[in-house]
C-alpha cells in the first residue's frame, strides 16, 4: 500500500535512545514472547488505516502486567518507545511507529476477570475484545453496549475514547469506564479509581487516560459499567426524500426526549453499497436504522412515537419488528458498510474518517459535505451516528493516482474545518494518532499547550507512542 | 465555631509571596469591587462545614471572565493564592485560604449566555446557580438535571463534580458538563472542548478540570448539556421494615434495569426529623423517596414494577402520585434534611459527610454505619443517593465537648476506610477540599503521585487554592 506521508510529526523525534540494549534486554526475558520478524513488525506497523506502515523494531506480546512493566521499565531506561497495540483496528494510525520502538502487544491478555452482577461491572483485561466479553456475559443478563463495529480490543477502545452505534444512548467509553490500571512512564502500576459507581475524591485520572492513546499509560486493566440486557428490543428501517429530512427527523427525535439506542443514517449510496454486499433489497435513498430499548410497552411506543415525527418529515414507512434474526441482518449490514463499500470501487482504499457537530448543524454539514463529494467526483459513502451529530465518510481512493489523492487530502481538510467551524470536533470517535494532530491546534487552541504540559508531565522522556496527539 | 485543626495540610505551605504588592495591583484595578473587610474576608474563608475559618486577605468579585484573568495574573506574578469562590455550599473546606490570598468570588458572574435549544445545551458563567438556571430554562421545555441540594453554583459544582438526587438517571458533573473556558495559573485562557456531543480529540481536559475544585484551572464559562423535561413525572414514597430490606430493593431496581429518577434512603431517625421539620405524617422505619420520569404509560409502568420489587423485600405500600404539588412537598421535605437533623440537637453543629461503595455493600456498609453511630451514642441521621450505592451520614456534634468531637472524628474515619475497604471512596459527591486530603493515599495509593505531578506541571507555582486535594 502506497502511504501518505505525515512530514508534520518528524518535528518530534524523541532523543536517540538505546534500542540495542533495550532488545538484548526484552529477548532476554521475553524469548518467544518477542519478535523481530519483519512480517510480525509489519502488521503492528499499521492499521486500518491509509496511513503509511511505519513497523516497531520488535513486538512483545505481554501475557501479564507483569510483562507490562517489564517491557516500559527497559524502554524507559534505554529511551526507547513503547506503543500499545490491541487487535489493531485503530483508523489515524494510532499503532504506527514513527520512531520504531517496541510494539506492545497485549491481545493475549485476554481473560475476563471478575464479573460483579450485583453491582453490574466487571474487570476485563485489555486485550478482551468486545464481542468475546459479551459472550462471556451471556449468561449473566448483563452486556456491555459500546459498538465501534469493528470487534476492537477493550483496551484499544479505551485508548482512543471508543463509541459506535449505542452511544446516543449508553454514552461512550468515557461514560462506561469506572476506572483503570495502567502502567506509567517509569513503569509504576496505578489504580485510577475504585468500583464506586461515582467518585469526587481528586483529579479523573480515568478520563485523563482514557482518549490518551496510549501517550500516558499502558492500561493493563479495565473495570467497566455493564447493562442489563433490556427486557424488549425492537428496530427497523425509515427512507426518506433527502437527507435534510432524514437528518430533521433526528434532531427532532432526540428533541422528543425518545431514548432511542441507536439511529444511524445511511445515505443513498450507502444503501445502494450495502444492499449489493449484504443483500438487502432497501429503497436507495437517505434511509435511518433505529433501535429502541426498554419494557415491551416502551419499545412499542417509542417505535410509534418515532414513526410520527418520521410521518413529519416526509419519511416512512417506518417498518419495525420484534424480530432478533431480522434485526441482527440489518445491524450486520450497518457493520459490515465498511466492506460494502469497498465493493463499490474494487482495489481501492477505504479511507475513514469522521467528524462530530452540534446536531442542530448536523443537516447543513453533511449537506455541504456531499456537494463537495459530488464537485470533487469522489466515491465516498456516508455513514452517521446522527444521533450524536457524528458522521463518517469512506473515501474510496485510487491511491496510484496522486492527483485523487491530493483531491481527497484537500477534501479531507475541508470537512474538518468544516465541522470545526460548526462549533463541532475533527473526530468524534476515531481518535486523533498522528492522523488528525494538526488539526488539533484549529479546535482547540491554547488548550494544547495545556494536554503537552501534562504530556511532558506524566511521560517525560517521551518514550510513550510518541508522534501521536501533541508535538512535544 | 470551634473548628477542627488540619494540621497536615500545613505542610505544604507555598513560598511566601509578595501579598503586599497583590493588594495594591488589585486595589488600583478592582475598586469597590474589592474587600478587605474582616467580615467579608470570614464570610469567604469557610462554607456549610465544621472545619475552621481561614479567611484570604482579601475578596475580589469578578464581574467577567477579564476580571478572572487579571486576578490570576496578579497572583501569579506575585505568587499569592488564589481561591475560587462560588455560593459557599461545599462541604469539606474548599474554600477555606489556609496560606490567605485573594479569594475570587464569581457569583456576580451570573448570566447565562446561550441556550441552544435545538441542541440541548447552554453556556452559562459559573456564577449561575442551578435554580437560577433552570428557572431561566423554563420556556424551553428543557431542564438541567444536577441536583446537589444546596442552590449551588454551576462553577462550583464543576469544581466538586458534584451530582445528588438525580444522578442515578442523569449522571453527575462529569456528565453533564460539554467543555469549559478556564483561566490557567499563568493567566492564560483555554476552551477544553467543543459543543460536540462526544469527541476523541486529545485528551479529556474538561473531565480533568471538573472535579479539581479550582486546583488547576478558574472556570470562567460552562457548556451544560440540558435534558427535555419529562413528559410525565411520578414519585412516591416506600416504607420497608429494615435499612437491609430498603438496601435490598434498591439493587434489586437497579439490576432489573428500571430508568429510576430518583431512589433516596431515609433511615428511620432521618423521617423523623423529616416528620417534624417538614410536617410529614410517614411512619418512622426505613423509607425510600422515589421518582420516574419518561411518558404517561412509561411512568406507570416503572411505579408498579418498583412497587412488586418493593413487595418481594417486605416493604410497601408504595404510595406515589402524579400529582406535582405533593410530590414537590416530599422532595422539599428531602432537601430540607440537613435542616431537619439540626433541630433533632439544636445548639450543635452538623458535620456532613458522604461515601460511596459497590452497590452490593451498600446494605453492609449503612449497617455497620448503623452500628457504630449506636455503640457511640451519636445522634447522626442517615439519607442516601443509594441508587449509586452514595449516602450520607449528618453528625450532630456539641463542638465545645473535646471528648465528643473526637469520638466523632474516630467515626468518620473509620466510616471512610469501611467505604475504601468495600472498593468505593472516600466522597461520593462532597470532594476532598482539606478535610478528606488524607485519605486518598489509601484510597488510590500511587495515583495521587500522578494527581500531584499534573498539579505541578499546570500549576507550578501552587497559587491555584493551594492546600486542597493533594499535597505539592
Amino acid at each position: 500500500m502506497t502511504g501518505v506521508a505525515e512530514p508534520s510529526v518528524l518535528a518530534s523525534v524523541p532523543e536517540t535512545g538505546d534500542l540495542g540494549t533495550a532488545l538484548e534486554s526484552l529477548s532476554g526475558r521475553f524469548h518467544n514472547q518477542m519478535s523481530t520478524a519483519a512480517a510480525v513488525r509489519e502488521q503492528h506497523g499499521h492499521t486500518t488505516t491509509w496511513h503509511k506502515n511505519q513497523p516497531p523494531d520488535a513486538v512483545v506480546f505481554a501475557q501479564s502486567t507483569e510483562d507490562v512493566i517489564a517491557v516500559v521499565k527497559t524502554c524507559a531506561e534505554c529511551r526507547v518507545p513503547v506503543i500499545p497495540f490491541g487487535t489493531g483496528t485503530s483508523l489515524e494510525g494510532q499503532v504506527n511507529a514513527p520512531f520504531g520502538g517496541i510494539s506492545l502487544d497485549v491481545s493475549q491478555m485476554n481473560r475476563v476477570l471478575e464479573v460483579h452482577q450485583e453491582d453490574l461491572d466487571c474487570v476485563v483485561q485489555p486485550g478482551v475484545t468486545r464481542k468475546q466479553l459479551n459472550n462471556e456475559l451471556r449468561a449473566t443478563g448483563l452486556f456491555f453496549p459500546i459498538d465501534p463495529g469493528a470487534d476492537a480490543s477493550i483496551g484499544g477502545m479505551v485508548g482512543t475514547r471508543a463509541s459506535g452505534t449505542n452511544a446516543v444512548r449508553y454514552g461512550t467509553m468515557k461514560d462506561n469506564v469506572l476506572s483503570l490500571q495502567a502502567v506509567m512512564a517509569d513503569g509504576s502500576l496505578v489504580h485510577t479509581g475504585t468500583r464506586a459507581r461515582k467518585s469526587s475524591a481528586g483529579y479523573d485520572l480515568t478520563r485523563l487516560l482514557v482518549g490518551s492513546e496510549g501517550t500516558l499509560g499502558v492500561v493493563t486493566e479495565i473495570t467497566l459499567k455493564l447493562h442489563g440486557i433490556p427486557e424488549a428490543i425492537s428496530g427497523g428501517v425509515c427512507p426518506f426524500h433527502t437527507l435534510e429530512d432524514a437528518c430533521n427527523a433526528v434532531i427532532a427525535t432526540i428533541q422528543s426526549g425518545i431514548p432511542v439506542a441507536r439511529i444511524e443514517l445511511l445515505d443513498e449510496l450507502q444503501v445502494r453499497a450495502s444492499n449489493a454486499y449484504s443483500k438487502l433489497t432497501l429503497r436507495e435513498t437517505p434511509t435511518l436504522f433505529l433501535e429502541f430499548h426498554g419494557s415491551e410497552g416502551g419499545v412499542r411506543e417509542q417505535s410509534e412515537m418515532f414513526g410520527a415525527i418520521a410521518e413529519d418529515f416526509g419519511g416512512g414507512p417506518f417498518e419495525w419488528t420484534h424480530d432478533p434474526e431480522e434485526r441482527n441482518r440489518l445491524w450486520q449490514a450497518r457493520h459490515d458498510a465498511y466492506f460494502a463499500d469497498m465493493q463499490l470501487r474494487p482495489g481501492t482504499e477505504g479511507l475513514a474518517t469522521d467528524v462530530c457537530v452540534p446536531i442542530s448543524r448536523l443537516a447543513e454539514c453533511i449537506l455541504a459535505t456531499k456537494a463537495d463529494i459530488e464537485s470533487l467526483g469522489l466515491v465516498a459513502p456516508i455513514v452517521g451516528h446522527v444521533g450524536d451529530g457524528n458522521f463518517h465518510v469512506s473515501v474510496l481512493v485510487d491511491m496510484e493516482d496522486q492527483a485523487e489523492v491530493a483531491r481527497v487530502e484537500s477534501f479531507m481538510h475541508d470537512l474538518v474545518e468544516r465541522a470545526i467551524a460548526m462549533d463541532g470536533t475533527c473526530t468524534g470517535e476515531h481518535g486523533v494518532g498522528h492522523g488528525k494532530m494538526k488539526y488539533l491546534d484549529a479546535e482547540l487552541g491554547g488548550a494544547v499547550d495545556v494536554m503537552r504540559s501534562v504530556k511532558k508531565a506524566l511521560d517525560p522522556l517521551n518514550i510513550l507512542n510518541p508522534g501521536k496527539i501533541v508535538r512535544v
